[in-house]
């Protein structure tokens, strides 16, 4: 997992207010439409070099380097961007656009709605993964890109490199889609679902519209740890806690935590807590479950049927919550289109954080895909 | 999943009360131990037919029939026991045995404090699957067994066979181990912790006094929604919910429940807290999240060093929770001590839950482990 290149330095997150407001696939309106985003790397005159980063589920616009000199950890794939790196900032213009719907500076229920100027919380409308990616196009034509390089994501952010394909093919050349899938499962839509059980079955959720300081953490934590869990991998945990014990060496005989993983998890959502909205969470995940790049009676073929573009998919042989086979039919879809596809299962144990992880092995593949 | 046999009819469940205390793991001594149990068949005059069903978390003793003739379901087992099935109760003397710490009739948390007169709750001792074990050895003294020919569990219930053969090999003749582990994985704890955390979580649960009409449901359902999905496997979810809305074809734009599988988990939930008691799982969980065969510094052979009897394992390959790898180990180390064993994992899209679903899968491999 060691990082090549080197960093990007200082950083800082830009807010795009959209002069045109946004229709929503439910039919709503975001007359008020705000993106936040971070770019690295400089556009070239001849504006064909921007690479468009997309983000899952709890990430943000936050993708590379630091915001000040000691901000404790950069951005969270700071190991894939930077100049020699992955997303090499010397030859490519990196944007990381945030999405709707969330917590991280973009349109979301914590954003005012202009109706009553207090937060929408959960009157705020709900997004889907067309959505997230038309209020992307906004932004590329206020910075004046008309066709992006490439496209690049993983777990949702795979979502949205495929709705570019899907839907704008003509702005995109490539698309590199890691850990992802073209439709969320039954399991994948039940494990978020009961996330959302955990937090609107939190008596301090109040139907959406909590106080700011007594937001249903219980049930956003456990929100959390089900997700963390379906990242990981039996694997992964059994190296870190090859002690199933916190402190002591055999059981307590009491009601209390006492499992390392147990301490693990808690600390994982109590830093979850922290930073994200619970509110954030139900839409964010109903537009993952929504998520099927075909329409219904539609195959996955005349799903991408525009797409003339190469794509590099990768998955990861210990991600269960979006296998392999599930990337493989991407691929293959891809393949009888007669388009250029390039497809690798790659070796972690990391599961599904293996996208997040894993650069040293998804670096060469993307380089050379980059530059073929 | 076709039933072979014939039914065991009408049955009912027996409240044996132990003249011992039972002396537990962490030292408590349990003064007054109950153990429900059922029994189906005759007890031969030599008196070694007996077969011990061992039950899993959410389990009971009511393994077959039915309590009465407009009970809706039968027994938890019945497609596999009475005449005929895989344990055929026109040859053995089939015992199912409650386990204690559980909420079904058997010595836990709602039974009475002699202390105080009031329910245990969360002050009754803390137990393990060594404890659930020693508390059958009084059942079987009661009912003057000296030997078993076979015990039997799936899951949990693979546990307690195990324990069966490593702490009083000379009361069994054969164990058959279904879908089970010799060790609580870490992701197995994990998902066990959680469904505790969403219960102590839950303001009703007041630190484990709650009030018997206001249980910590929202915590107990989320706990066997997550439960409920290790059981199972994305090919069965798939195949259960091939439309992936509950009754419209397309999102409904809203925060509120929408998908099938949202309706399943919430009905699955709501049965269980109609039949489970919430202190009842923390008290099961633990003592599954203890579980390991081996003690500390000791092999899997070596805890295993006094058992000369057969053993069958059987695993399912779309078993995530205790994976064919866990069986295997287990067959494997049995082979290294030379004694019978006989492995088969066996192809099923049901999941954990195979072991309760297969039956006849199941059946004539366990008829003939029996009549061998």
């Amino acid at each position: 997992m060691s990082s090549v290149g080197s960093d990007v330095g200082i950083v800082s997150t830009q807010y795009f207010r959209s002069t045109r407001p946004l229709v929503l696939q439910s039919g709503s309106v975001l007359e008020d439409l705000v993106l936040a985003y971070e770019t690295y790397g400089a556009l070239n005159p001849k504006q064909d070099n921007a690479v468009l980063l997309l983000h899952a589920l709890s990430g943000d616009a936050h993708a590379a380097g630091r915001h000040s000199a000691n901000e404790k950890h950069p951005g969270w794939w700071d190991a894939m961007v930077g100049p020699g790196k992955a997303f090499d900032t010397s030859k490519y213009f990196v944007i990381c656009s945030n999405v709707i719907g969330g917590c991280k500076g973009s349109s979301g229920p914590l954003s005012t709605n202009p109706n009553t100027g207090a937060a929408w919380q959960a009157d705020f409308p709900v997004v889907t993964i067309q959505d997230m990616v038309a209020a992307q196009t906004h932004l590329l034509d206020f910075l004046g890109i008309e066709q992006l390089f490439a496209v690049a994501g993983g777990s949702m952010g795979g979502f949205q490199a495929l709705e570019w394909m899907a839907h704008h093919p003509n702005r995109v050349k490539k698309s590199i889609l890691l850990a992802t899938s073209a439709s969320h499962s039954a399991q994948a839509i039940a494990w978020n679902a009961i996330g959302r059980q955990a937090i609107t079955r939190d008596p301090l959720w109040c139907d959406g519209f909590y106080h700011s300081d007594a937001p249903p953490q219980y049930g956003l934590a456990i929100a959390r740890m089900i997700g963390h869990l379906t990242y990981v991998s039996e694997a992964s945990l059994a190296q870190r806690f090859p002690l199933r014990y916190q402190t002591a060496t055999g059981p307590g005989y009491s009601l209390a935590d006492e499992f390392g993983i147990e301490s693990y998890l808690n600390h994982q959502a109590e830093k979850f807590n922290q930073r994200f909205d619970a509110n954030s969470y139900l839409y964010i995940t109903k537009a993952m479950d929504y998520w099927n790049i075909a329409q219904p009676g539609q195959s996955l073929s005349e799903a991408l049927a525009d797409w003339t573009g190469s794509t590099l998919v990768i998955s990861f042989d210990s991600d269960t919550l979006y296998p392999t086979s599930e990337s493989a039919l991407i691929a293959e879809h891809l393949r009888e289109k007669n388009v250029p596809v390039e497809f690798h299962e790659l070796h972690s144990i990391a599961g599904h954080d293996a996208f997040l992880l894993e650069s040293s092995l998804q670096t060469p593949l993307i380089q050379k895909f980059l530059q073929a």
